[in-house]
Parts: structure tokens; C-alpha cells; sequence
């Protein structure tokens, strides 16, 4: 009869009595089919409630250790898999992420910018204050607390006026790429920058879009390039171009928009990741608010400016598309948890976002003059030209050199060194200008620099 | 000469400043064009300190309020916008959400139910302790440390052998079949249940997939159906299919295991989204644990466990089916939180989440038995008739009525009773059994079920 010492236990006595039937199973005490006492007869012998030993069978029996055969009773069941703690290792190729002694590609932020306190804070409101809508399931396009919150934040930082329901809240901008492609359609001509994010490819690729190329003369993309590739869709950066750090001016932007609206069907996707750094200049309006005739998709994302890991976006629907959106697409779910849209939407609304940009704004700056000041003073000053952006948080620097970038770049990770060129950002091989090289200070660390300064030194010539 | 008055003031001095001017600039006080004081006459006037005033006038360049013209000085900006909080609304059709007084087809989860304390708890050690992860952008496939906590859970739960590395996390069950399709491709046949969620015929509609029906018997899906489908992806819920409650015995899931090894490309996708609430019966082994040829995708969700609204999925991959995944799509950024994904795999390896499907289950249970009794004492106990299913948190309720279900629920939803039948849940007009209605019992509250009972009598005759 199985029996069980039910003394100087921790915790409910179920629990005990379910790990104490647990364990004799898995070593083979209790037979596989083996039929276990009945309730009532457990219960009379080991003197506790039946109660107690039917939370213990319960639980056994979702777990799958025991099972009940109607009016027969509890029996073991036959297990198959060995359910111990073992780690289960395939042969599963993982590809390798490097690490770098000097990384100057992958910009990781810096614990020390995050609000970590405020976010806290403001996490234990919303878990003792909005029980209620965090069990309700969001709309499509987000929780509306978010999307005011950001409408607002649009209004005031980028002069544009937004209906809440205008926007789409998603985990990421490459899922709101996929969902624009889903709107859209695939079938249409998309046409991405050249240089610029190379990623982009990939990701349009996946949803079976094989984007044109537009090149770019010194005021951002060209409307001769734009119109030889035949888009119907154009995804460009005219706020700040990555990685060249262009602005497109105000009547390039006009020229954008007679383009867009030359034909039916024609859609101008304004990527605007960064824009919240920007230093000095006369402030631009973005295509989006200067877009009389629903031509320009806007989209944004708090990666730049928070963090990447907190995977929020967001992208702003002319009203015609927004239509679309909720006559085709009503029944897609949102991809953020109500959590993190509750937490965003307060620190949006009690103004910590706006302190926290400016902070950051001042915190990039002095890193930006310290940069270049350590920069002017290394071993390389009078091999390297710093081409600043009036915008973002990095500048490219020109290297003296007749080492081709692939080599170049070669020699530098032999050393630890990592860091892109702008070639890279090339979808091909045209107009390729080499010898410039993409420098994210946002989070560099002075001293690594100097160091790096003596790598990049020893493999110029 | 611009001066303000600084005395009394709360908070940063700069901060201030940058008010008093912005409210100049929005009231008109300040022209568009302005020029306004430089630094040094500014603080000689004002009794301040030029960073002070370098700080204001900053943050007013940031947000587009002035700029500013190299060895010129600083302008007020030309606004186009009205920048005031001034709410924008445009004529954009929402699909009207329908409230109902007894609302049993959508079921919301009771915040009772949800461990907010225990969630707060680690939320704050979260943000406390794991602050350099928390700005560590997350492997695609999801962080390993929530990785690892599912497939040890899958270990002991599920019976199943997972090496993490198996494992993709998503922000949701619709995003990871957009992922799966990709993986799987386009261009092959997929076959869903029929009846069935009708949501997936939508879901696979935008991935432009049109899916084929599978029928059923009292097993399950049947293998002369599948077989005449053509399908080479299987969408099946064996462990319990929703919304007739069947469970796959065996002796059908090795047919279907069959199947899938008959062809090369055949896959099995094993859907298991809430299996975690089953009740008595043998314990059954999952398809992808008795699967020895990497045949089957297995895909579970934290939304009927824990709560929709934390918007976690995830799917584990038979190996070959990882590395492809890994090699492919590895560019992909994961969609969920690094923030939730670490609260996630606490609640996890604490036992909290065994410790709350345990405390659910037994609620469910009990609930279930009220919510029979309560149907049993009311005035429609000679109409109805009870097919429990022997997982899941809902039964099937027939009533005896030769009214359709059409008619029968027009009739309910005039009475603000809104419920779904079993003849919603069929793809097309084949096979449908009427006068069933799907009974969800998990939240229901019994005050409200007595009341809709007499509802449900008026509308039967």
C-alpha cells in the first residue's frame, strides 16, 4: 500500500504528495499500468482529506504520469520518453556571431541610456492600475492609448497631424514591411535606395518582392533613377539617409511628391528611423505632412530612440489605405503585448520620451565631440577626413588610403576590428565610392577608440 | 530684448526657458524668422549661463521651433503645422465591435485569473538584474534563456525531446504561420480542418494560400479527406481540435504519420494551443514526440494558458527544418520583447506557470461543473443536451429546436446574446450539423448563464 510521510513538509500537502508519486514513477517504484490506490483508501491510510489526494491525481494525470479509466480507477502510465531534466542537443548549425575586441558595426546601446527606473515604475502602475485592459485583447492596429500618445508625440516633435486610427502598431518595422507588402500588393514595382540598407533586400525578398534599385546624387535619391526603375512604390529615408547622412531638401521633396502623384497607384514609403537626433538646420516638414493627396506612407520605430529590444513600431496610413486596412485586414492580430503598449503610451503622455531624447540629444553630442576630438589627435588625423551628417548618430570617415575596402576591412578584423564601409550599403557594384567608412559613435567607448585609431593606422599602407 | 523672469521657478532652469520661448514662438510674440538673441546677450540679459541657454535653445532646434544659420545666429521657424494639442480626426470606417449583454462567443480573460503580483515581481528583477541582456538585441529565433525554460517545460508537460535551438518565439500564432509558409513555401498545398478555426482560411489567404478542407470523423481528420485534398502540409489539431473537442487516438495518429513519410515534402503542422487543460483519458503522446523522420512542426501559444494579450508563440522545428531556417532567414529580427521573453522564462523555471495551469485547471474544473449544473436546473434542461469533450475549456450545447442556426442566432442576438454554432466553424455547406452551439465555459459567469438560459428558451420554439 503506498504510503507517504506526511511530517515537516514545506508548502501544500497535494503538492507533496504529487512530487513524492512523481518521483516513485520515474524510478520504477511504481510500475508502468500499475493501478494506484483508490481515493478514499489513500486518503484512510495515509490520513489526509481526499481532497487533497484528488488535487495530487489531478495534477499527475495533466502532467501525464498517471491516468483514470471510468469506474476502474488510477493507473501509471507507460512513459516513452525518459521526462528528466536532460538537455536534448541536435545537430543544428547556428551561425556564428563573432566577437570583436574594437566593434564599431554593431551598436549596442548603453545600459546607462535606458530609463530602466521609469520604466519600472511606470510598469508596476500599469499592472495595478489597467488589469482590466490588459486581459482585453488590443485592436489590430494597437491599443488606442498608444496610438493617441503617439499621435501626439508626432504632432508636437514632427508638426503632423495625425488620426489615432490612421495608425498601425506592429513588433518591428520588417513586420510592418510585410504588412505594407500585404496591402500594397506584391505584384507592384518596390524601389529601395542605393546605397542604403542592405537588409532590406532580404527582407522584401522573403515576401517575394524583388526591389529596384534608385541611386542618389547629393540631395538623396534622383527622380531620373526613380523613374527608370518604373516603381509604383518608393521606400526612401529623405529625413536622414542611412548611411550617407543626407537630408533631402525641401524641393527635392516636392519633385517626390509630382511623382508619386503623376499616376494612380503610386505610394512614397518615408522611412524615418533616426530623425529625432537631428543638430542643427532649419527643420524640414516631412513628406507625410506636406502630402495632400494620400501619397506617402510614414513610418517610424522606437528602436533608434529607445531600444531595439523593445520591439515597437509603428507606421501612420494615408486614410484611404487605413480604410483598406480595416475592410481587409481587420482580422489580423496586434504583435505587441498590452504590456509594453500601456507602458509606452504613459511614458509618452508624461512626457519622460521627450526628456529622454533631449537627454540623449545631449548625451550624443558631447560623444560626438569627443569623438572627433579624439579622432583630430590620434595617429591617423592627417589620414582621415570626418564627413559629418547633420543628422544621426554617425558620420563616415574618409580613409587616406589606396587599400581597397575588402581588403582593408580584411586587415581590420585581423586585428579585432570591425566596422563597415560604405561600399558595403552598395545593392551592387555601380558608383561605388570606396574609402569611406560608417563610424556609429552613438555608444563608443574614447578609449577603445584611440586603439582602434593605432589598428586602423598599421593597415592603411 | 527677450527676457523672462527666472525667479520661483520649479525644475530645470533650461527647461523653463524653453517653455517661455516656445509659448512665444506658438502665441505669435515671436515672428517666424525671428532672430533670435545670441547665447552670450541672452545670458548677460537674462542673469544665466550660456549652456543654459545653448540647452533650451537645443532642444527648441530638435523639435523644429527654431534654427540655426552657421556664424548667423538662431531664427524662429516658419510653422506650417499648428503644433497645440489639437485632436485630428478623419472619416476612417473602424469596423463596429458589437457589445452583447451575454457575450459567450468571445471570451476575455477574467483578470482574477492572470498572476499579476507574481508577474510585477519578476518584472521588477527583470529590469534590475538582467539590464545588459535587456539591451542585447535577441537572436531571431527568440532569447535561449526562454528557450530553453519552453523546452524543458515541453519535457516534462509534453513528453517531448526539444533541443532549444528547435525553438522559434513569435508575437503570436498568425506571425509564425506568415513564417512558416515562407519556410515551407507558397506554392505547396495546405489543408486545414474542416470544421475549423475559420480565421486560418483568411490567414492563409494573405500569405496568398488557399487552403484545402479536410473532413472529419469522430476521430478526427480522416485520411481518405487528406488524402484526396492532395495536401502536402497537414494543419491539424490532434490533441484537441476546436470546436468539436475530439481527441486523435493513436491508432489515427499513426495513420497520419504515415501519410506525411509517404512523400518527400510532407509535413504535418501540429497545432496544439490548448492541450495544457485536459481532464481525464490516457495521456497521448504528441505527433512531433512519436515522429522519427522530422515530419511534423509543432506550434503552441501562451495565449490560452497565460493570457492572448502577452502576444508569445512559438513553434519547434524538426532539425533539418531549423537549420533551413537558420540558414535562409536568419536576417529576421525577433518580435517579441526581450523585456516579456525574460519575464516569460522566470515564470517559467520558478514553476510558476506548472503552479498556475495547475490552479487553472482546477478553477476550469469547477467552473465546468457549475456551469453544467446551472444548465441542468434551467428552464431549457429538456432542450439541451450536453457533448462534453474531454479537453478544453468549452463544450458543445445541442438544442433540441428544428429552428436553423441562422435564424436561431438572429433571434439570440436581438436578445443581446451572442454565441457561436458549430455550423460557423465549417469552411463550406458540406456535412454541417446544426443546432449545435459552442458553449466557452472558461469565464462565464453563472448570474449572467442562468438569465441567458431563458433567453435561449423564447428563441428555441
Amino acid at each position: 500500500m503506498l504510503t507517504y510521510n506526511f511530517e515537516n513538509i514545506d508548502g501544500p500537502i497535494y503538492e507533496y504528495l504529487y512530487k513524492c508519486i512523481k518521483d516513485d514513477i520515474l524510478s520504477g517504484v511504481l510500475k508502468p499500468e500499475e493501478k494506484l490506490p483508490s481515493k478514499r483508501t489513500f486518503a484512510r491510510n495515509n490520513g489526509i482529506s481526499t481532497i487533497t489526494i484528488q488535487n495530487a491525481y489531478d495534477q499527475l494525470i495533466a502532467e501525464g504520469y498517471i491516468y483514470t479509466v471510468e469506474r476502474k480507477g488510477y493507473f501509471v502510465s507507460n512513459l516513452h520518453v525518459v521526462r528528466e531534466n536532460k538537455t536534448v542537443s541536435y545537430d543544428i548549425q547556428i551561425p556564428k556571431t563573432k566577437e570583436y575586441k574594437y566593434d564599431f558595426a554593431y551598436n549596442k546601446m548603453n545600459t546607462d541610456n535606458f530609463p530602466f527606473s521609469i520604466w519600472a515604475k511606470l510598469g508596476r502602475e500599469v499592472l495595478s492600475e489597467k488589469k482590466e485592459g490588459l486581459m482585453q485583447i488590443a485592436p489590430g492596429g494597437g491599443l488606442m492609448e498608444l496610438r493617441v500618445a503617439i499621435a501626439k508625440h508626432l504632432q508636437s516633435f514632427r508638426g503632423m497631424a495625425v488620426d489615432p486610427n490612421q495608425i498601425v502598431v506592429g513588433a518591428g518595422t520588417e513586420y510592418l514591411y510585410g504588412v505594407l507588402v500585404q496591402l500594397l500588393g506584391r505584384n507592384k514595382i518596390y524601389a529601395i535606395e542605393n546605397p542604403g540598407y542592405k537588409k532590406l533586400i532580404k527582407i522584401y525578398e522573403q515576401y517575394e518582392v524583388n526591389p529596384k534599385y534608385i541611386t542618389l546624387d547629393e540631395q538623396g535619391v534622383t527622380l531620373d533613377s526613380l523613374k527608370k526603375t518604373k516603381a509604383e512604390i518608393a521606400h526612401i529615408s529623405p529625413n536622414h539617409h542611412f548611411p550617407t547622412g543626407i537630408i533631402t531638401p525641401v524641393s527635392r521633396r516636392y519633385e517626390l511628391l509630382s511623382w508619386a502623384n503623376e499616376e494612380d497607384g503610386r505610394y512614397i514609403l518615408e522611412d524615418d528611423y533616426d530623425s529625432e537626433f537631428r543638430y542643427n538646420g532649419k527643420p524640414l516638414p516631412t513628406l507625410f505632412s506636406i502630402d495632400g493627396c494620400e501619397k506617402v506612407i510614414y513610418i517610424n520605430t522606437f528602436s533608434k530612440s529607445l531600444t531595439p529590444t523593445i520591439r515597437v513600431s509603428y507606421m501612420v496610413l494615408p486614410v484611404h489605405l487605413a480604410n483598406k486596412m480595416y475592410d481587409k485586414f481587420s482580422f489580423q492580430s496586434c504583435t505587441v503585448s498590452n504590456f509594453e503598449q500601456y507602458i509606452l503610451a504613459e511614458f509618452i503622455n508624461r512626457g519622460y520620451f521627450e526628456k529622454h531624447i533631449n537627454r540623449m540629444r545631449l548625451y550624443y553630442a558631447r560623444k560626438r565631440k569627443q569623438v572627433i576630438s579624439c579622432l583630430r589627435q590620434s595617429v591617423i588625423k592627417d589620414y582621415c577626413e570626418i564627413i559629418e551628417s547633420n543628422a544621426g548618430l554617425h558620420f563616415i570617415l574618409k580613409i587616406n588610403t589606396s587599400v581597397s575596402d575588402e581588403t582593408m576591412k580584411q586587415r581590420l578584423e585581423e586585428n579585432g576590428l570591425h566596422i563597415n564601409a560604405l561600399s558595403d550599403y552598395y545593392m551592387n557594384n555601380h558608383h561605388v565610392r570606396e574609402h569611406m567608412f560608417i563610424l556609429d559613435y552613438s555608444n563608443i567607448q574614447i578609449e577603445q577608440l584611440a586603439e582602434a585609431c593605432d589598428v586602423i593606422y598599421q593597415c592603411i599602407t
